[in-house]
């Protein structure tokens, strides 16, 4: 039985009454929105942890990626990254290893991780092969629903798997059609393989049977965007909203089949068109819980886009986005440092907090609101408690002139603060 | 004779010329803007630089805040903070010091700056009376017009004069009313004084000699927003919309004298209420430029408000606002440092940018779409010189390892580029 199917008979799970809490709104009421499909709780039925629920109306959840690639390798590192997330505020992880040894670092993450695991299992197939010498197009159907099915085994909590990139939808991505063609490497592996096998994609072929292995673990589906934009100038086009309509179909078979289900969303998005596409997929989904990467606002920022995404990712929320993917400020250089996941985290943190403000979450308004009473009390232990990041703030003071002093060295003696309490005082 | 008087005149004025070249469009066109006051280019007589424009349908502009504090005071440091500002891309310093020699800092940025230069006379007087262990009530209404007449004779562009800041609007900002009160150095010191002396704003009841000085040097006022909120808990309250609306009279009367105009806007806003007010600043004060310092979205983020002002200003600018005063990692915890000017004018950048890209500003696109052909063709020198920061773009690839290769570490031998490329060469 998934969350999903208890929810329906109406049962409320140790889950879901833990994720509620964590909300603070009441446990029928998560219930309620898990039936209809507009949350989500990711859990492997053979994994604990404290769970959160993602979807309407509910905190802004983010998502760290982590993990090695062909290039670049290395275990320790990982679980630096993977205890750099979380410490940071990441509500889940995604391991996107596709090099070292793929089984033992996805078994480090599930142990470490004290929230929901996410993977993408094409990359374990394709990095597989890869180590092989053979190419993506040697992929037997077969041996892509055997590694789900083992990543399912193992325990992770959601997978994403791109169904919606088919025939069809894939040719309205060509480089005739977009700057920028496919730039998912979910999307281009399985575009390749259709493209030379003459296929369709077998993860839409046999939804079904991706449906059966995800209820067997209460695995919930990520519905990956394969044809998501990877330019401004391919934002929001026939391909992108093509793939939509597909994701939109699959949103409810999966539901039918009691499998829980979210959808992910682009990618790069100039700032006029995000709420445009957060209510196409509201619409088109059925309010499926939307999980965005970034959107980016522009291309031309790398070594900053942790920056752009949080600009794209804060407006996304606010329009309707329920779960953010962090972009880290190594996004189209080079694979993210320890220090690249903890800004990542950070500024995807500040957005989704920034959103949950002005969406009317008390929880989040209610920690500023305590924040800017410490500042007019010029109390600094007291901010630093409120701070995203305490420690940040208390060394930046602490390295400055007048740490001793109720002021800081931005306006010294000409405090506004002090000034303006002063004069009250008169 | 002003920039205005001669648009009035129908003169297109080679500073006309130079901002409209810039921006890519008829001089006539932005000459029309200027007679409407719906756009100013801040220059002194007595400076010689390249202009740039601030208004209406024009690129965003970004300005860096520099300068001593009374705690923290070294003239080379703030030479190196200018340099920087410039070469991030910043269009506007302001020299904000409070510490050291005042006059020997503004020379040498007056000196040194390619870019328009403002500043905020009040601060002079205050520091200035507290070196002499006096306080801001010990100032007459002289000595605070000769600090005006001081820095605009010296070549100052543009002044922030704190004019909204009356016995009134003060009032509405109160500790009673306000969880941060006054947070503004200017507004609070001015709300002291009147306080003390129980009379009126002297920039507010001698509107018409701040003018008559702004007229002499074709100074730019720039109406500082003194009741700015500093909470998101104080956004948009009366205090601050009340100043607002005495702002929008001397905006009127301004004009009318030949004076160039622009009004200073919040400050900490919860991102629902950042278009509100644009709309309303843009209507109280009949489109005068919007100069916007932030805003911030949150409070809670301490040693990362460059990003909370990145979100911040990009809605604020897709909605109308013209100029983005950027906020550093500094903010609310000490001086900012040369790094914290470089991050604080780049998150800018990014904000103005992406705007400008959703406001379909054709120059700001262009870039994008350049930037994203050279990735297609996973050309890195090419995508470095669209880059906003290019030195950090190249530095961050230089050190990964495949640094000889086309592909980069992220995706390594997966390059979603790479194999969609091959794909479609089948």
């Amino acid at each position: 039985m998934t969350q999903l199917d208890f929810a329906k008979q109406g049962i409320i799970t140790k889950e879901m009454q833990q994720a509620a809490d964590y909300e603070g709104i009441l446990a029928e009421e998560l219930r309620d929105l898990i039936v209809k499909g507009w949350a989500v709780i990711p859990k492997n039925i053979k994994r604990t942890f404290y769970v959160r629920a993602i979807g309407k109306g509910l905190l802004t959840k983010v998502n760290a990626n982590i993990g090695t690639s062909t290039d670049h390798a290395d275990i320790e590192e990982e679980m630096k990254k993977l205890k750099a997330a979380i410490y940071y505020g990441a509500d889940s992880v995604m391991d996107l290893s596709t090099g070292g040894d793929l089984h033992a670092i996805r078994k480090m993450v599930l142990e470490h991780s004290s929230v929901m695991v996410g993977a993408v299992p094409i990359y374990q197939v394709a990095a597989e092969l890869s180590a092989k010498n053979k190419s993506i197009l040697d992929m037997s159907e077969n041996q892509l629903f055997d590694a789900i099915e083992q990543q399912c085994e193992e325990g992770i909590d959601y997978i994403t798997v791109h169904c919606g990139v088919t025939q069809h939808s894939a040719k309205l991505a060509s480089k005739q059609k977009r700057v920028m063609g496919i730039v998912s490497r979910g999307g281009s592996l399985l575009a390749s393989w259709m493209n030379h096998h003459k296929k369709e994609n077998p993860l839409y072929e046999y939804f079904d049977r991706l449906c059966e292995i995800a209820h067997k673990y209460d695995v919930t589906l990520s519905l990956g965007d394969g044809l998501r934009p990877g330019a401004i100038a391919d934002a929001t086009d026939a391909a992108q909203i093509e793939e939509l309509v597909i994701l939109g179909e699959l949103v409810k078979k999966a539901r039918e089949a009691g499998v829980q289900v979210i959808v992910e969303g682009p990618g790069h998005v100039p700032m006029d068109q995000i709420t445009a596409n957060i209510i196409a997929e509201k619409r088109i989904c059925d309010n499926a819980p939307f999980y965005v990467l970034g959107p980016l606002t522009t291309d031309t920022a790398p070594g900053y886009d942790h920056i752009v995404g949080a600009i794209g990712g804060a407006i996304a929320a606010l329009s309707g986005a329920d779960f953010l993917c962090y972009v880290t400020p190594a996004e189209h250089l080079c694979l993210p440092t320890v220090e690249d996941v903890r800004l990542g985290v950070i500024g995807s943190r500040i957005a989704a907090h920034s959103a949950d403000i002005a969406k009317g979450i008390q929880k989040a308004i209610q920690q500023d609101f305590e924040m800017s009473q410490y500042r007019k009390a010029l109390d600094w232990e007291g901010m630093f408690s409120r701070a995203i990041d305490p420690d940040m703030a208390r060394a930046r003071r602490k390295k400055s002139e007048d740490y001793e002093e109720k002021v800081c060295t931005m306006c010294g003696k000409l405090c506004a603060i002090k000034t303006h309490n002063e004069c009250e005082l008169l």
